[in-house]
């Protein structure tokens, strides 16, 4: 599938605001894989796809997360994690991705993981960064993914964990993982925070 | 051992602030057994230990997490989770301490556990909340402590994990699970909130 195609099918499984949200994610992503060597064809199809499922029914996402052995405590938590790993599903089955590493990001790119490469993390802070996100932080999480991806994914990951507990709802074990990792590589000295 | 000579046994064993403070946990620890229909005699003599070895010393704490099997996961983590565990254990073979229940309180009441009975939760939110504590939301957590112990779970461990995440340290996974289970309990509207 070219670019256009793809382009096309994506805009027609969205609202125009979430279409542009892609592709300012798009955008974001090319930026930060130039940034850290990271291949930007890889980001720009991951980008693209990571929210195709977003508008998925929720009916038929529950019933791929069974029949696809997908992570079974996802069916006890918020459905807004769903449109992630049936997104990758999606884009293998509807789109012929076949690279791992794009699959990967695409799932993850809510929730976070314990091991998450450069392609994860670029995805993950495209996404939380892109021009036309508006939340109090978003500008230090921009300066933040520019100079770390690591101190990206730490402030994005506490800032959702803050978020969420004071809603007082359920956290995805993977965000709680996802932190701890990046909070034990600031501790080991590992992130390279730029004050 | 009487509770004469426990006192002055846990006196020996920690600044005259830490004592006081032990004081104030057990005389909160027996108002909240008191109101939740839970035993005073335990509620008191987990509150009388549940610092003991606040003070002991770091390499002798971690042979005993080693030697005795405690979770090693404790090593990774701050040594200032340790006193909890370890204290469980000086109350077994220092204080002839036999019921589990109160050694299982002692054990949880820094980090929580996925599965609190009624004794955890009131040593856990009387050590959060007594007199002597000061602190932004400390009023609010007594209100909620005497209203419901699941809904003053809720509240402390989510102030904690806000606080622990806002300082970017790894958080304990015990706490995490503990979190959860009680955000799922309000999510499944078993917490008894009093607004």
């Amino acid at each position: 599938m070219n670019r256009e195609e793809m382009l096309e099918k994506i805009k027609q499984a969205m609202p125009e605001k979430r279409f542009q949200h892609t592709l300012g994610v798009e955008k974001t992503a090319i930026l930060y894989a130039e940034i850290y060597g990271e291949s930007t064809e890889k980001a720009s199809v991951a980008a693209l796809l990571h929210d195709y499922a977003k508008y998925y029914p929720d009916d038929q996402a529950e019933k791929l997360i069974r029949s696809e052995k997908m992570d079974p405590r996802l069916l006890e938590y918020s459905h807004a994690l769903w449109h992630a790993p049936v997104g990758a599903y999606l884009a293998k089955h509807e789109f012929g991705v076949t690279d791992a590493e794009i699959l990967e990001a695409i799932r993850v790119h809510t929730t976070g993981s314990a091991k998450m490469n450069k392609l994860d993390k670029i995805l993950f802070l495209a996404d939380y960064t892109e021009p036309g996100r508006d939340f109090p932080g978003v500008e230090e999480a921009r300066v933040y993914s520019k100079t770390s991806l690591d101190a990206g994914m730490l402030f994005a990951l506490r800032r959702t964990i803050a978020y969420i507990s004071s809603k007082e709802q359920p956290i995805f074990p993977d965000t709680f993982e996802s932190y701890n990792a990046f909070a034990f590589l600031k501790q080991e000295g590992d992130v390279k925070r730029f004050e």
